[in-house]
């Protein structure tokens, strides 16, 4: 019997999963549609068989299996096991699903939010590896956080820590769609990237960015960065400004919980050096003068597989933990 | 043989002390000159006789201590036992103050900066008991801070978490001491309340507080508060600016550890209810609408013996945690 574990990556659009060795080596991955609308039972049911078909491809049985991890978006009870709603799976209503998984497979099952377990993942064997202090973004459509302490996940006193994307950096600004007004989120995601662009060029902005608002009917982060490669004046602005935005974020949390590394990752790390040199720039240029900071920002280096690892990869930390049933 | 703890708040002017059983417990305090300018030798050879002298008026031997904790102002290399330097101790430089106080009494010697230990003294006993998760404020002349994640402190990679002072919340804003700008020491701290009410009457602002800066030079945070009481309209609008700073610093750390409930201490929580009130006024206007919060906004209630309750708690907490050499 060899030690193996299961990450799963619970999305609204697919299900993924990964079987890994002890050291988190990837032995087989898979992915099938989630099909949410047929309800929770046929879900969870469809998870049990892709893990049977994933252990058969990777030629092993549920017997070497010690532990799944799986990774979803919230509001869930993670510490119970419940997916409590779910935005992009709506027939998921109080689903406790670690329950449920556990009655059918019969192994100890980890759960945690998707931003938490994609954090871990990188924190593991990936970005953020080697330290014990760590901090995590992602840059999509909003954007999401973990935070590693100590070598333990911050999770809060209601499991809704690391919401990094609503810490205000400008009050009374722009309106965030939480509520609030100066998130970050409202600045630096890539949708408010690329929004900042189509006000700035709709105020009259000059920017070869105008003739794909004209054409497109939006602009996207994608054109953002593409278009400051090409030396467009709007574009650096912007992500000048989405960079300082970040910058500032990146100093709040060193006061904070005073991360080694702060990562981040998401479809705009795309932009690539351009990007993360900018964030650099303002960080030093805003940084206290107290001393010098050893923080290193960087980028994620796991890519899609991030939640599969590090729902693997937090299993196999309960384990070490002492933590499963 | 019983399990006694004793607690040091070593300061720049004074070394306090506190006896306390093992539910902490106040036996017996005593507090002495620092003397700093005598040098460490001199410093820590009276601060071994106060221990003795405590416990003798505690009716204790040395053999009922458990350990010692001691809280004082960094920097220091906590986890080592070493003062680093001292701003109000100027010949402290590399004292191994732990090695040599754990020779000299026999006991185990717990060691944590002034802020933390407050911090934790709040904890355990005082205005944050029954939490597990919570964030402490002492806004004096700048603003510290403690960070309690799942009942440990938050110490950072490099032992300097929780400078929250430093958290920027106005980018480009009033300069800070820190070097940078727009930092939340800059708008809520004692001195900076002070300073902002001088400056606005400096500015041409009507206040009856331009009496009180025309007489003795400058401007109080207490003389803030008490022509607040009396209706000032400027004192008014200057707490208002103080206590929305603040509430965004709630909010952002809401989003990052998310503590259950979050402690102000310090000389300005003397401005009492008004200013509380304020800061929970704008809490709950600036403050995301995805969900209600629960989080508790208070003020400390251990006062001036924060500092010798917290050490000996922290050292309660090494013992029970199996932490003690």
């Amino acid at each position: 019997m060899s030690e193996m574990f299961v990450g799963i990556d619970l999305g609204g659009t697919n299900i993924k999963m990964g079987l890994f060795d002890s050291q988190l080596k990837l032995v087989h991955k898979t992915s099938v549609s989630t099909q949410a609308d047929m309800g929770p039972e046929i879900v969870i049911d469809k998870m049990v068989e892709t893990v049977e078909k994933l252990l058969g491809a990777g030629g092993v049985s549920l017997e070497d299996v010690t532990a799944v991890g799986i990774g979803t978006p919230g509001p869930a009870n993670y510490s119970e096991g419940v997916i409590i709603k779910s935005t992009n799976m709506p027939k998921f209503k109080n689903v406790p699903i670690c329950r449920i998984l556990n009655e059918k497979l019969g192994k100890p099952i980890v759960f945690d939010n998707d931003a938490n377990v994609a954090c871990w993942g990188e924190y593991a064997v990936g970005a953020g590896k080697g330290v014990k202090d760590m901090v995590f973004f992602t840059l999509g459509t909003g954007i999401g956080g973990g935070i590693i302490s100590n070598g333990e996940l911050v999770h809060g006193c209601a499991e809704n820590a690391a919401e990094l994307g609503h810490m205000i950096i400008y009050p009374d600004g722009r309106a965030c769609n939480c509520g609030q007004k100066g998130c970050v989120e409202a600045y630096a995601s890539a949708d408010s990237t690329a929004r900042r662009a189509a006000e700035a060029i709709e105020g009259g902005a000059e920017s070869s960015l105008k003739k794909v608002l004209d054409e497109k009917g939006r602009i996207t982060s994608k054109d953002v960065y593409q278009h400051l490669a090409t030396g467009d004046k709007l574009a650096k602005e912007i992500t000048d400004d989405t960079a300082k935005a970040l910058a500032i974020t990146c100093i709040n949390m060193l006061h904070t919980t005073e991360p080694k590394r702060i990562v981040f990752a998401g479809g705009m790390i795309a932009a690539g050096e351009a990007l993360l040199n900018r964030i650099q720039d303002y960080f030093d240029e805003q940084i206290w003068t107290l001393k010098k900071e050893a923080v290193e920002i960087c980028f994620a280096t796991l890519g899609e597989d991030a939640g599969i690892i590090g729902a693997a990869a937090l299993a196999r930390h309960a384990k070490q933990q002492g933590r499963l049933d």
